[in-house]
């Protein structure tokens, strides 16, 4: 029942980092508005935006065993995503683990729960996004998976998956439909642009968009 | 039923710039303490600090179509203050409708509600006091008004009404008060200022006040 | 019922500062887990670390009358501790209060509630954990006491106990158990000095820990 | 600054009596979808199905002297809609209060706060509508306003208003429009009662609202 | 990308029936404590136990078109299992879906957002559980997709996965693992009946279990 | 650390009783307004009202083996009162326990966590205080303490205070003021039956207690 699952596939590094160019909100709607995870994921410091490869660890609540053996199965460009099978907030990582994610290529954390030490992961340069901020130790004595699919925040993410996360928040992207969301992606940021300069030079959505005729027909009234 | 009024007044320039002056817990203390929207109402970024005239949207849950309509309807000075008719989350609003918000002399914006994009939102030195941060996408189906009084995070706010938004939060001030209530807010400044000096030289706010006497007759005792 | 106790013992001043050193999860990890307030108690700016002496006072909901009485209890090295006696978000607390805590040398604010200016808080250096940020006013009608034992954020605290907060939040130190505490709390910066060289160099959790063994007694597999 | 309107006017008995009836969800659809109060007000319990005129009562946070003011202002027919000026869950209002607005007629509250002896309410039938339940006691010491306009969990209720409420919340009904409401709600009930007899035999609501095509041109494939 | 799968998969209805008897704490044991949805769905009215086949729903937030197209998509003994792509409390289903539901056979739902009408639904007897009551209106705009993989409260629920619902909450099993959960489940069940009349006779969990040794090894004193 | 405190005090048992049949409110008011949990914890069914000694467990979070240990030190007349050391919703409480305390005397459970076989523990009449509904399953790893002073749901409660339950939640007395808060209760109780017939027979509160002259300094005006 409890496994580590050590072979796993990643995308392709230049598509993850073609997604962290884009950034969340740019992803999310490339790949119609899914994997998002909830709102309450916050990064523990502002400026922060990187793509990576998902590696999933299933724990228990207050326990964080499974991280040191996570740690294990990470490379580089991967990010370790954290989701306890009960809520809690305590703060099941903190520097140390930081450190040992690193010296392994991982660049980040995302976790459905509480994280500590943040002034030191801040100095660090090491990025999180949490539900919380809380020192509350964790224990180690009940086994959970590495490497599984799991639910953070409220959305699926599958390992191998790409994690985009930002100022915006987490999005992730089935590693399969990575190229083709990319792709959409940028299509959109081209797009973007143009429409940018269009708005920054005063010309109104209303008529880029071509929104006045239909929302006539809807029956809004000017008065 | 869905409609956008055109022409609405606002405060006088002047007494909205001495209102920013004020800040918001000033200002709220100097009406009564009222117009105070709820505290979940937080600046994507520390700092900023303004007084504008309120453009009321009324918008669906995850749908900002109004909000491409409001801005057409913003003026040199204005601040967008948008309320959707249930409760949401989801990201109505980012760096692209802020250019356009901006190109019209738009200073900021006040959802409750999401907002996204605001990393680059922060570069732009663009101030949004929003529910949430959240990529989350909208659509645009449902029509809603513009410049119509809306309940904005527990707060009644009417059209040309003065909004104060700092990072202690968010304030309505009614057009009508607006420079009665800067006439109370500077007295209060200045008469803090007083008191600021004295505190800091050590003096007590037990002295200050003249509290001593009516704690005792209350029955405090000190033991 | 509402009373002041003037006199209170307070911590080793040199012990009190070599808490603030080792910082809230190293504390909390060495007096066995306990003593931390709830984790949405949340500084007002990042990098503040302190450690105090707690001048406790326990106050009616949006009644901020007995933070005045407390004031002249505080000693050069204290902070205040704010408990109200109903769940309150009001702004208790602002840059006048803070002025008087200072020129009595005190150090911060610690309360279960809102805390308003804290644009000038901040520019001022003055720390405080809070459950909110909210201009709303308070009233001076009720009486509460000063230096007698609050349960604050879910945690209890005793006058004179010592305070530890920083980025991660606030823990507190029973003052009899300060020096104790501090011994293992240095005890296992030290450990974790060592520790964190040889996760930063590549070594695993995993065989620093010695798990392996014990992880696969319990039934881990690797596939 | 604090005042008590004592003549306010009132929907027509009939009127009031028919939205009764008709119920929250349908008089909420009636009037467009507006003037619902926030999901978390829930009634003390089940069963409960009133409409009434709104006597509004501004108070203090944790303070319930208007509350004593406010009855005598109550007639038959009336309920009482209580909004603090700041977050509150104290136990403004219990069985006591309830006896004298069901000496005045009144039939019951609505608040944004606490309720307390709630077994005794039960067993009165005297029902509440409230954010909590809570045993917190109150204050008097601090004035508010009755029959003015507050906002009521997120709703603008004005005194007069009619105010629904049963199992499924609260809506406030604008006293000028109850009657073309009520003619609009009975039409929705009149054609509910057809809609659910041809549901109940088995028809589709894809075809009793022709909904096939619209979806087939939206894109929906049956796989 | 929306899509409807018409033909799904269903575990055996004696299982399914067997999964009801057993309940969901016991059935959220015997699968190792997986598969439960977030604690803050409840249900409209107590008594309620069912097990059924989950029909998937993937809504818009307060769009409610997708359960119209998913009502079709039920047979006898089904549960309808709904999931907003972004959160929402909004009354996407009442009385009249609930008669059409349950002309298909249908025996109840489970949505991670609003329902309305429960005075109604609970005199049909037809169960809800729900993230809230909530009676505002949903609109008909925006296609999802039916009986594709969600998550709904934290779970992730795949069509035809056995739901279990009752007093306690919602467990999802995958329909592969039903029989041999179901055996575990019936295990677990026989045990507790011994266990049961072992402990009203008044022996001890600590004998029962043989915690004694175990307690004292960790370190508990009795003093 | 782990300490289970075999011998405690416990009030007399009719002042215990007499408690019980004051209620919550009246409790709380009696003593000062003190010794109220939190409104969260709410009963599992409606209609129970105990009041009882309470045996207070310290328990990690999701971990429930302190129960175990704790249900050997009730005697007839206690009340088990359970505080994670870290906020936790699982469900760490079900009808087997519930036997188990029932079969010691014990009269009820208070957790500031989540309780499960809420069905049969309506069934047996066993009535339980909780922060939740969840069947999520705890572990038996980790050592708490039993009969130490405990922080629950905000209120501090030391072995063999009498806790009092009711609809409107729940109170702790201190054991050594049970008999004086008892004499106060009654004598509220006394008071409030004779304002409770002159405020059903028609007087108001305004005149009863003497408010209006109050009110009109204060500035209060009828308009």
């Amino acid at each position: 029942m409890n496994i580590v699952v050590q072979n796993i596939e990643r995308a392709d590094a230049e598509i993850v980092a073609g997604l962290a160019e884009c950034g969340v909100a740019t992803v999310h709607e490339a790949q119609g508005r899914i994997g998002l995870l909830a709102s309450y994921m916050r990064p523990i410091y502002a400026g922060a935006r990187v793509a990576a490869s998902a590696v999933t660890v299933s724990v228990a609540p207050c326990d964080n065993w499974m991280i040191h053996v996570a740690v294990e199965q990470m490379k580089a460009g991967d990010i370790m995503v954290v989701a306890p099978t009960s809520p809690s907030d305590a703060g099941y990582f903190g520097d140390l683990l930081a450190e040992s994610v690193r010296a392994r290529g991982g660049v980040g954390l995302v976790i459905d729960a509480g994280v500590r030490d943040v002034r030191d992961l801040t100095e660090m340069g090491f990025p999180v996004w949490s539900k919380a901020v809380c020192a509350q130790g964790t224990v180690k004595e009940t086994l959970g998976s590495v490497n599984v699919p799991v639910v953070c925040a409220g959305a699926l993410v599958n390992p191998g998956d790409v994690i985009v996360a930002d100022d915006d928040g987490v999005c992730a992207v089935a590693r399969a439909d990575a190229a083709e969301v990319l792709k959409k992606a940028r299509a959109r940021v081209a797009n973007e642009d143009d429409k940018r300069k269009r708005l920054a030079a005063g010309e109104l959505g209303l008529d880029i968009y071509n929104m006045r005729q239909r929302l006539a027909e809807k029956g809004l009234k000017y008065v």
